[in-house]
């Protein structure tokens, strides 16, 4: 059983892939509706894929370009295979392919989802749901499924060509690490592609259809209603799918290499052996990842209510059942699985500590506990500042009666103000989890959120296909009593998405931290000292590219949604009788125009994430690239934060006038020139929510991950152990690590490690002179202590 | 001549105090106008004095407890005298003083400047310059004199008690920081109390005035309009100088402790010896500062006009003329200066290198020209986002004609966008400078920006003036051609306040960088290295607190603009005849809600920057301080130039629509629903610009100056040095540094120096294990080097 143990994510996967093909051909059976709903429901799904091809044409260039380059880094660097580009084209077809299942299923649930609701709000929720469920089982699934064959192939190839367990494999995790970069790279384009695609033909069809022809949302005389639609298939569905897609392998990736380091550790003296082939701190990862998908599995059974008069509360009450379940039951066998593959003691070497630390396996266990307390509260604080009826969107309600101004005042600082207790409770996971068990614990308290990522991803994606449902509900022209009920299952669905969005930046967040420790160790700098200018400068310059990319992402949606109220207008003025409805609007130029715009617009952010760590590292080395991945990662914490909940607070500011709200005594409802201000702070928070602010996590994730790959050929930082260390036991001097010469002179940091009176004293020596001088140095420092 | 060089900051901030008297006493002798005006400029008076009084009586408690606070830390460290306690307090003192002088002159300056606008702009510009002229020397004299008196004093009584030079110069400088922070302390409080006040009266009095009962701006009618004067007053002036005045005193103290370290670096093996009674370095800076005071005078007679006809650009021309021959003076005078007070070639120890560094002395002349380069580039770029008919505020205006919600987007993606070339600017001026004479050159180049502070406070206050000279002849109902003229002056105010802007923060976050580096090299940690957990939890924290210090400033306006906007409503519903001009309304009450509200939420702010480092530093130790610290620092200077090149951005386009602009074709004046749409922008931009954005600065360096003071008290980061190294000559072990206890175990890191083959080589060991096992190890390693 043991040795075997890696077979158990593959089968886990391919059990929740087939339950996904099962779920779908439920989905698929269920009646459709009338030939109208099937029409609107065809065109939904017709742009989407047009988008979806339009946008797999153009990164099938990036991805050639980008191959290329990989290849000639795996030429020039012997510790990177050349396998790392097809694991990278893999990873970029696997997060492709994660986003299609989940837009198509998405786009066969809505109308089936409105004619559901026709019957009764429980058919509606179950045809919803397992629309969400295809599309998280597809991701969760392809991600673990992908991960564990490229890992097996690649432990065939390279484990045991060298005596060196942990050099093999460094190997194998470099190689893997191409099949997570390619899958976050594709999910930046498909998240901000998807995000201009929504909100510019979301704001488009509203700043022309409801303000100025003042016709409802949805409503079939407004050419950019089905591109609103599509919109929300691409960006909220096929968007958020390759984003989680390249969220959880990047996770489970980064534990893996920290898994890795604890190998690495513990063979000083013995090489590390256990019942696990002697990688078990690097596959629990993965066993965990597969066992959260059939905890997943078996959470989506409990997703249901019974009473058709069931409301909001009802309905989230069973979300959260299931939900909770499924990360009870991972937790659960978390437990028994860290007592099981990990060694019951552990030694690690801290940074900065002088010896390597004991830590009980156990300690992991608390570590992803403290992840998955920190995720909670940190949703419960996403919640707080997003729900309607609490103080924060209150406020927002309150500022709206003296205009769009002191909304917009007040939304900002609701946003900026929500990032002081997400970031305590962040600060207090990363220090928590570290002390527990270094940066292994941080990776694992990552793992731990993304474990369910399959349930997670259905509660998030039923929220749009409800919203969808909705949209062909109004669009068909149902009775009223169907929007009802898509309304509630997409009110909740508001909610999850916002509590979704709370764990998926902490656990970006988390991921990235591991990724960085793993850049760090790999290229065997001295940890990253801002106190160096250089590394203090490109700091300044990470914290500056979220807030870049943002302005980028906020610009484009402005501009195509320009184009889009440019061409509405236009057939509004040209087509006889379109406002009648006797006119027929051309939806396909719309769509065409949110296709153009998204795809065009989304280049430039995207080589910006992409190119800028390559040039720094390049420039001027590991240790200021190490600056400017923790610059990118501090302040794209603090803007995704921001931009997410100021866009939630703002969007259920002007939904509370839907009920009708109480602003100095007097009941105020839509219509009012109050809700007319809210709608202006929903408009402005729209690009926040769903552009900019989702992008920040990928934006991290990936900076680090193009740090971690290129990490093999920065100059002027790499370890020389080859040439002066000598590998037998008695050796002291662990490593060797020649710095950039400069001016004639060679520096030198020579690290040795003694032990006196049962004590290890490591040692750290900076030596400086010319080539021979230091070579003469290190001949006699061996010579001193051996 | 040398050793007396001390007295020539003193001669020359005293020139400039006389100055300053006989230009205040010329502006006081100009004709103040009508019984009308002199009414009128009598209440801005009076309510912004009484605003000052009731702040310097809630600043009189936090002073007295900070005293005590202070006390305590010197009673506990044997490196800080108690004298700090009464440098803080005049520090505190001299910047109340000069905020106040400032505010006095500028409200004696208003109703004269409309006097004189009635005669000719030459004349006008002469009095409201005139106004600033004072303001500037007020506040650059107060700070030298201020400075280098303590500095005397504090020689008098510490330098010479010890042998060593270095450690007495040190007590003399911690001291001096108190100076420092009582400055920085006062002018956060003064700039935050000052922001709300002006931004709270602006906001009610628009909201209602102009939009509700449409009265045009500073209508006497409006019982707001007082309060909005006084606010120009107590912001825009008093705010405006205790911020510099903190400013300038921060960053030549700074430069000044790193002088004292060139001292310690080139004391190694026999101490330093100069013509300038041995300190050289130290008093480098405040002599470029005191020739800087005379420079500015110089410069600001060659601000003036001669036809009456002239309009912006000959008014901006006359401004730039001053301010570059001013600059131009200092910089060749640093030239010799630090030709004649610098050792020819000088040795530092930067951080990493294995060697002391040469640093020939014409280098820190490079760094503070690119100092100044950099600081006119950021300059330039803030202008070109921020100006009148460039594209950005062009776009800005587009955006408005589809409404609020585009304009708004627009303005937050400039404000966004212009962090770009700013950041690289700044990232290149940090490593530039510090490359060519470390943190020392970092240290100068901010020196260079700050050294003509009163010819750019002078520009800077002319502007408020002019602003209040137009309300004063709005209120007087003088005839159109005094506020056409008044109107020049402020429009050219308002692009100088912008470009002062980019100075101000690129000189405060190289001031926050060079206390930094004091920081670290006080507390004698290894650098700040984010790969340790805590540190970069820290980093994350510290990079929250400037964004929820916005939020709460921007709060802390809408919640004070709310209560205005009660207020003038109750008035103009209560009292008979009030919009008629028949009934008086009563302004006191609108100033009396200015001024509580002011005071009552400038405090969790200021206490939020000034107790968070002191919690962490003594929760944490010295280098997760450190880390917080940065944090606050890249987040804060972001966050900055964000709000506001924003907030200067929206400004403008609202202003555009004065001259009329062309929107897709059609010229477009004020009263469009572009316009109004403009209008809500610059509502949002008004507390960015001028109430969270400036408070930004002082809130890095103020989190420096907090970190620095209690540095030596910061447990577990101590040098241990006294017990353990023997200071003679022979001795090879540099320093010992003892770490904090941990269960049981106590660390340390050794630093050694040795001499071999004539390189030096400087070696650092970390060892753990019981006190007696380390003091061991100790005798052992300097046994075996000796």
């Amino acid at each position: 059983m043991e040795t075997n143990i890696i077979y158990l994510p593959i089968i886990m996967a391919i059990i929740g892939l087939i339950f996904m093909v099962v779920k779908a051909g439920w989905v698929k059976k269920q009646p459709a509706g009338s030939d109208k709903m099937q029409s609107i429901s065809k065109s939904i799904k017709e742009g989407a894929l047009a988008f979806l091809n339009a946008e797999y044409r153009l990164l099938f260039i990036f991805v050639i370009i980008a191959s290329v380059a990989l290849f000639g880094i795996s030429v020039l660097v012997p510790t990177t295979s050349w396998m790392i580009v097809p694991a990278f084209i893999f990873g970029a077809f696997f997060s492709a392919l994660a986003g299609n299942i989940g837009m198509r299923i998405a786009t066969e649930a809505n109308a089936r989802t409105s004619e559901a609701a026709k019957t009764s709000l429980p058919q509606a929720l179950k045809v919803s749901f397992s629309g969400g469920t295809v599309m998280g089982l597809g991701v969760a699934g392809l991600a673990v499924l992908g991960l564990s064959l490229w890992f097996l192939f690649f432990i065939g190839q390279f484990v045991g060509s060298s005596a060196d367990f942990y050099s093999d494999m460094t190997i194998v995790l470099e190689a893997l690490a191409g099949f997570s970069l390619g899958a976050e790279s594709i999910a930046l384009f498909a998240r901000v592609g998807g995000g201009i695609y929504t909100k510019a033909a979301d704001v488009g069809a509203d700043l022309v259809g409801k303000v100025e022809a003042g016709i409802p949302e949805d409503d079939p005389r407004n050419p950019a209603t089905i591109a609103d639609n599509v919109g929300d298939n691409v960006g909220d569905v096929a968007g958020m799918g390759a984003d989680l897609f390249g969220s959880y392998v990047a996770t489970v990736l980064a534990a893996m290499v920290l898994g890795n380091y604890i190998i690495r550790d513990m063979s000083v003296d013995t090489p590390f052996v256990d019942a696990f082939n002697n990688m078990g701190p690097i596959l629990l990862p993965l066993v965990i990842a597969g066992v959260g998908i059939l905890a997943s599995i078996i959470g989506t059974f409990l997703v249901r209510i019974s009473s058709n008069d069931a409301r909001e509360a009802q309905v989230q009450r069973a979300l959260d059942t299931g939900n909770w379940v499924a990360i009870g039951l991972t937790l659960l066998s978390s437990y028994f699985l860290i007592q099981y593959m990990l060694p019951e003691m552990m030694y690690m070497n801290l940074f900065g500590r002088s010896e390597a630390v004991a830590v009980p396996s156990i300690n992991v266990f608390w570590a992803a506990c403290i992840g998955l307390a920190v995720g909670a509260l940190i949703s419960y604080v996403t919640a707080y500042y997003t729900s309607l009826g609490k103080k924060p969107v209150m406020d927002i309600v309150q500022n709206s009666s003296t205009g769009a101004a002191t909304n917009i005042i007040a939304g900002l600082a609701v946003g900026m103000k929500s990032t002081f207790w997400s970031v305590l409770l962040f600060a207090v996971a990363i220090y928590g989890s570290y002390e527990l068990a270094g940066f292994y614990g941080v990776a694992l308290a990552a793992s731990a959120m993304m474990a369910t990522t399959a349930m997670q991803l259905a509660i998030d994606a039923f929220g749009p296909i409800a919203d969808n449902a909705g949209g062909v509900a109004e669009m068909s022209e149902l009775e009223p009593q169907v929007r009802e009920r898509t309304d509630i299952l997409d009110s909740v669905g508001n909610t999850t998405a916002a509590v979704g969005k709370g764990f998926a930046i902490a656990s970006a967040a988390l991921t990235a931290l591991a990724l960085f420790a793993a850049y760090v160790t790999f290229t065997g700098i001295d940890g990253i000292n801002i106190f160096k200018a250089d590394v203090l400068a490109t700091l300044f310059v990470g914290a500056m590219i979220p807030v870049v990319f943002s302005a980028l992402a906020m610009k484009s949606v402005g501009k195509a949604a320009m184009e889009m109220v440019q061409e509405v207008r236009r057939q509004f003025r040209e087509i006889p009788g379109i406002l009648e409805g006797t006119g027929t609007p051309e939806y396909g130029k719309c769509v065409e125009i949110s296709t153009k715009a998204a795809l065009k617009e989304m280049l430039l952010p995207g080589l910006l994430t992409i190119i800028t760590p390559i040039i720094i590292g390049l420039l001027l080395g590991a240790e200021p690239l190490g600056g400017y991945m923790a610059g990118v990662c501090v302040s794209g914490v603090m803007w995704a934060i921001f931009q997410n909940n100021a866009g939630g607070a703002w969007d259920n500011a002007k939904k509370s006038f839907e009920a009708g709200v109480e602003i100095d005594g007097e009941m105020t409802y839509k219509g009012s020139p109050a809700h007319k201000a809210a709608v202006t702070g929903d408009t402005v928070g729209d690009p926040f929510k769903d552009t900019s602010g989702p992008s920040m996590n990928i934006l991290i994730k990936l900076t680090c991950l193009v740090g971690l790959v290129i990490a093999p050929i920065l100059g002027g930082h790499h370890n020389d152990s080859a040439e002066v260390v000598d590998h037998n036991q008695q050796q002291k001097v662990i490593s060797v690590t020649l710095a950039s010469e400069k001016d004639g002179q060679t520096t030198a940091t020579i690290k040795t490690l003694e032990v006196q009176s049962g004590k290890e004293i490591a040692s750290e020596s900076i030596i400086g002179g010319t080539s021979e001088e230091i070579q003469q140095t290190i001949e006699k420092v061996k010579g001193t202590i051996e």
